[in-house]
């Protein structure tokens, strides 16, 4: 077998074997593929596509191309829930404790933020004491005990989409759907779950930025799921505007708090609810309106909350602070933005928001740097909300008095005001099974 | 300017600008635009093509990527002439020597041998005493008192085209048409010469399979060459059979002392009449009626035999090896391939042909092989000719008697015979100017 070969079968449009697959994967990652191959394979998949067979294969591949999760032992209620990425999204906070209360067992490895989006490793390691760095035996002990861990990852796992990705990168050949979806996928499948549930976001502050892009990239990682044995389903949602209100590491942590204990915003509620739905029902093989009662009552009983405070006991983390949540650090300094005239906030480029919080300190632009855990910005208004001239809009939150004058243009230059009432997009456009 | 974005302009088929194209190109040279970023970029003109100007932009820039030759002294008389590859093609032993005895200046670079094909360079080393090395001096030294000079490829010319093209061998972006256009035009831009006539094969033993495919390649050099300054023309001719009856180093030189003393097969004079044509008429600036007569007129009136003699004298062969060819060093053995039934010969093919020769040990598999100069093969039966049961169809000649049986076998594999008479294809399909 030649990579040439296999370039050029591509090239032409034909179907690749999975021996074909896994012969570019082996030998990507062993070297005896070399980048500038790899890198005219994949501006060949650019333009010729890959089948649904082929995106399955190369799915498969990738995930076993390096370490892989062995969550076998608890058995096919294990469930793992994905976002494709989004500014104020604190679901995991919320998701994971629903379901684990209602009997699934959530062993999950979550990333740390980087850019406009913010990361679950963050977000938990704002809270005193939690651990997010769990020995290998430590993780499926907890997972044991309590149905639940969330620690950074570790490992080698999928070394082929790491070196892959970073080449596409820089080739030009990120834009390719059956890409994109393998490179997610191969992550979930090497990290073990027998559900994977995916939340695929839309719009602006979003990876894919149409719903029709959106529902594509659904429809392929779903497919490519199930066809590597794993139950799927993928929530196709709004992200025109930040989730919940609050975006930054400990005030998102502080607004999943306010929605296990029954306040918090509805936007919010919704989505962590519609997953938590899609989760039970898949790993339990139940109906959604029962899944749904369930994942309701687990909320409004107190069980999921209870969970939440037993998981990040179990993790080290001081729940006290749970219990109150005044005793997160403030940032030194805050800052209102006020509106400067009548009318209705048509859109929020959510984005443009998350650099704002970058600017505040809540985020990295580089690897390196490190947070400000109690930066950030409260949301006072959203898209279809009516302001008048003095309204707070927002409040931001840092550490350092500096940054609010750019953070404050960076966060007006996301907005854009409108005379009449816009018209209310859905927040959840469809779930894909 | 980065290299990324280059890449995404052309994957979504917009124009790249000069400046751009010279960007790519200097940075490939200098090492800085990587391989991966080369072939990703070679794929995406696979499939998206580029524009008449890019095209020509491209050309010019690897044709400056190294050293060029400066012809200037010479005016504008100064003609090259560039086939796309045959077996049994010995034009320039002939073409050069017409056009030199009417004034044109030949001052002309030519290859080896590789596969297949054979080079203009082997074939004059089997006179004796040729000298293809030649200085730069005595170069244009002979080109001054000659008017004609071929040597072997010196200096760094087109080292980007090199580096491309070796890239482009191993990732599956060759049949890019763009990309072999300013291949082949870019040699022949740094060569220096201010008419260059094509000739481009078109057939089984040909680069260009189809004739389509060989009138898209045509047209596409042709454009570079006008849009590049430089008077150019293409004949598309037939390369379903071999030029001519022989085939082999010294075979050929045999052949072509033939068609110079009014003797030779009709084809190869009429594809080195209508090449000699092109570049009068081209050069001179003459209507081609008038180019052909003179053409006709010098080969006929033994003009062209002449240069030819003054050609082989001047870089130091041996002449009387061309007043009789009898001395050219012969084979150690021959052999006789014999019809084994009645009919037609339907179809030759050429590349097929040309394996066999370098069985028989006149060309080179590898790079370094050494060449036997009197092996080969003399055609007795070409496509369209009527043979008996019996009939000779071929001689092969070789210094390696063991080589006859698979040499034998390859031959008659190349051949394909019918009852009836078949269709004659023209051997000259077009003329593109």
């Amino acid at each position: 077998m030649r990579m040439y070969d296999i370039i050029k079968k591509k090239r032409d449009g034909g179907e690749l074997s999975q021996k074909e697959i896994e012969f570019f994967i082996r030998g990507y990652v062993d070297g005896s593929v070399p980048d500038y191959q790899a890198s005219a394979f994949c501006m060949a998949v650019f333009f010729t596509g890959m089948t649904e067979k082929e995106t399955a294969d190369l799915t498969a591949a990738m995930a076993e191309s390096g370490d892989t999760i062995d969550l076998s032992r608890f058995g096919t209620l294990t469930a793992d829930k994905h976002s494709t990425g989004g500014v104020g999204d604190k679901t995991t906070l919320i998701v994971a404790p629903i379901c684990a209360s209602l009997g699934c067992v959530m062993a999950k490895m979550s990333g740390r933020g980087l850019g406009h989006t913010g990361g679950t490793i963050d977000k938990l390691e704002s809270i005193e004491g939690f651990n997010t760095a769990l020995s290998p035996q430590e993780f499926f002990e907890q997972v044991e005990k309590t149905g639940l861990a969330v620690v950074g990852q570790t490992g080698n796992l999928t070394p082929a989409d790491k070196k892959l990705y970073a080449l596409r990168d820089v080739t030009a050949t990120v834009d390719s759907m059956p890409l994109i979806a393998s490179s997610i996928m191969s992550k979930k499948l090497a990290a073990g779950a027998h559900t994977i549930v995916l939340d695929v976001k839309c719009g602006s502050g979003a990876f894919m930025k149409t719903r029709e892009d959106a529902e594509k990239l659904a429809i392929e990682m779903v497919k490519i799921g199930n066809n590597c044995g794993r139950n799927t389903a993928a929530v196709i949602s709004n992200m025109d505007r930040p989730l919940g209100r609050n975006i930054g590491n400990s005030l998102e942590v502080i607004e999943a708090i306010e929605i296990l204990t029954g306040k918090g915003p509805d936007d919010l509620k919704e989505v962590c609810l519609t997953l938590a739905t899609q989760i039970l029902s898949l790993s339990k093989n139940i109906p959604e309106t029962e899944s749904r009662k369930l994942t309701e009552n687990a909320l409004a009983s107190g069980k999921a909350f209870e969970k939440f405070k037993e998981w990040i006991s179990s993790q080290g983390g001081n729940t006290a602070w749970i219990d109150n949540t005044d005793l997160f650090p403030k940032a030194l300094f805050s800052y209102e933005i006020k509106a400067d005239k009548d009318g209705y906030i048509s859109k929020i480029d959510a984005e443009a928001i998350g650099i704002a919080a970058v600017i505040l300190g809540a985020g990295r632009e580089k690897k390196d740097d490190t947070i400000d855990m109690s930066a950030g910005i409260i949301l006072n208004k959203k898209t279809g909300d009516k302001v008048s001239k003095g309204d707070v809009i927002a409040t931001l939150y840092s550490c350092n008095q500096k940054a609010f004058d750019s953070a404050e243009k960076q966060f007006m230059g996301s907005l854009e005001f409108s005379k009449n009432e816009p018209n209310k997009e859905p927040l959840i456009y469809k779930v894909i099974k």
